[in-house]
């Protein structure tokens, strides 16, 4: 009867299941969860209504630019603003050489199709962002795990890769705040490895959606800058950023920043994706960030999260039990706990669920391990008051949890 | 000195080129050029001050939906009233078979990703959908161009391929207005079509942007319609459309209607993708939808661009000489024009583009072929008397012809 579809599918996507944590989101819209599951920034600060006058403003002054379809690259005066800004991070970034993508998730499937064989080796941190693992699954890489620490990635252990012969298609880091860790490279790393990476000759791509939100210290310089000061313009780096959790995630507007040789492929590249991201949303953007919103709402947002995360870390302290570890980030929206040892953070999330509280469980964060007492928190969705709430409950599990035991209702 | 990326570029990214249509429209735009070269709906008509209502609406009564991350699959509204659309148009589409991607570019990508493996054979019109092609370029399929006429494809030429043995992984049809030919499949040829294909088990790929968009009689019937009328539910054909040619193209707010056991699978793909289409772009198009704008908008565009077709047959008819001959098509946005045997659609090009007139050469468009005597003239973009005086320059251009000659300045 008909197409037997699943016999149909191609071997790069056969592979392919649905993201644990989007699933997870579809259980816990119940009202009375707190869940510490999405990754998502709060609602209730979205600068909605300047996005509104920028539109507004964009429809009646240049609806052509706005509603037409538009260059692959991006809409010019986007560009522009973008190459402005990543120049005062220290990137050497001329217009030409900034891409507009529908949000970075896009930016991770163009480096798939851009960079991937299938079978070649590309290197990742453990654990590492899963959006980028769900992009490069149908390329289908060999994945190369690399160990982190509080410092984030190990370059030592990097360098006795290459060492040892590894070539890797390229390295990927996100160097501030990691999603799901919350860790931050540290300085002097950064440097070792943009020394590193020139010494092999090893791509660097560079995820960076957190880091202006850092809430202790100065913003850290991203890696595609240093390259620029070592090498007198970007070379190894490919830096990716996004306007998702500095305005909102729904414009589905982010950027790529690539050594001037990338930009041509990289278009073409886009071009069959989806001939260009929204003009409206493009526009919109623009608008905002010409008038100074960034100046002022980055600030705030700062501020919040940064109250969140105390909350969340005093919660923790106060609730869980011995045994239980966690990470302090400096900046970004996640906490990543470590249980004892033999607890299963899959097995938790089940019991948490039935007392309204949600997280992450962190197996699905790495690319090749079996690593099951590990998970994440979110703290920037959630006001101080459920943060209090929500980790008391957690904690309040947590305690009761006995592996491999009844859930203790 | 650093990395030499030539090197390093993924074997399926190495063949992508630029689209000859896009890099043309770059050298169209100086003021005097009159273009029919672009595949663009005409901007005056853009339902602008409905779009920003429904911005407007949207960022105060349910900012959270147009701005905050959602759901991969679409805005839940938008689904539901594209199901229901879609049901009037004779499919049997519930809500769940309905997703919605960036574009209908986007939908090609990803019906590459999920139904092409390298050198997997695919049947598509020739000429086809230039976009098609260069979506599909990085999955490396076997192309097997089927010949077409003034009633669309040659479904018996399909038949004999099919009863020869080859086993392509989906046919791909532009069915109504086709681009770039303007033509149209035939009801008796749709009908046979989808018998062939429930006979062979042969995936359909319906792309169906203008279908809309007729002058003459009554909207064409869906390949996707009649597979639900014969076989009781949508079997063998994937249908796609999009908001781009019906509102605007700057929305980027395309959508696929699937079989059932396709939708989670799609759904995965898209997610690596970009996550989830622009949330505002999403509410936008459905409030604007829910309120009727179509039913009195799609009327306005029929009436302006039948009667720019006409400008354009009229055109053609007194200017062009002997041996040059057209479609005639009954709706969409496209001519395709046959030169004499012997003419280079290319070196014309080049000297229609000095008398201020640009179109696409013809050559582009085949998968695999060396017809050189066709070319693409676009009639939705440019007023009646545009259309005239630019038709009148082409025509003085053909006049002068004389293939490998020198321009006639």
């Amino acid at each position: 009867m008909g197409i037997n579809w699943s016999e149909r599918i191609a071997q790069g996507a056969r592979e392919m299941s649905s993201s644990a944590i989007r699933d997870l989101l579809k259980l816990t819209v119940q009202p009375e969860m707190i869940s510490f599951a999405g990754g998502l920034p709060a609602p209730e600060l979205f600068p909605s209504e300047e996005i509104g006058a920028a539109c507004a403003r964009a429809l009646a002054e240049t609806p052509a630019a706005a509603l037409q379809y538009g260059p692959t690259e991006g809409h010019g005066p986007l560009r522009e603003l973008i190459a402005s800004w990543m120049s005062d991070l220290g990137m050497q970034a001329s217009t030409g050489q900034v891409l507009i993508t529908s949000g970075s998730q896009q930016a991770l499937d163009m480096i798939g199709k851009l960079l991937i064989d299938p079978g070649a080796p590309i290197a990742v941190e453990n654990p590492t962002y899963l959006g980028a693992l769900q992009a490069w699954q149908p390329y289908r890489p060999q994945l190369l795990p690399l160990p982190m620490d509080d410092c984030g990635l190990d370059v030592d252990a990097l360098e006795s890769l290459l060492a040892a012969g590894a070539h890797p298609r390229f390295l990927y880091v996100v160097s501030s705040f990691q999603n799901p860790t919350g860790v931050t490279l540290a300085p002097e790393r950064r440097r070792a490895l943009v020394e590193l990476a020139a010494r092999y000759r090893l791509p660097i791509i560079e995820d960076d959606p957190y880091g202006e939100l850092y809430y202790e210290g100065v913003r850290a310089t991203p890696l595609a800058a240093i390259d620029c000061e070592l090498h007198g313009e970007l070379r190894h780096v490919i830096y990716l950023s996004t306007f998702s959790k500095l305005l909102t995630p729904g414009l589905r507007v982010g950027w790529i920043v690539a050594p001037p040789a990338l930009i041509d492929k990289l278009g073409q590249v886009k071009q069959g994706l989806d001939l260009h991201t929204g003009s409206l949303a493009q526009v919109a953007a623009y608008l905002t960030c010409r008038d100074g919103l960034l100046d002022h709402h980055v600030p705030v947002l700062r501020a919040t999260y940064g109250h969140r995360r105390d909350a969340m870390l005093a919660a923790m302290e106060s609730g869980m039990p011995a045994g239980v570890r966690w990470t302090r980030p400096t900046g970004g929206m996640f906490l990543w706990v470590s249980l004892p040892e033999g607890w299963d953070s899959a097995e938790l999330l089940g019991r948490a669920i039935t007392h309204q509280v949600a997280f992450v469980p962190g197996r699905t964060f790495y690319p090749a391990s079996d690593v099951t007492n590990t998970l994440r928190l979110n703290f920037s969705y959630s006001s101080p008051e459920l943060i209090a709430v929500g980790v008391a409950r957690l904690a309040a599990v947590a305690r009761d949890y006995a592996p491999g035991g009844l859930p203790q209702l």
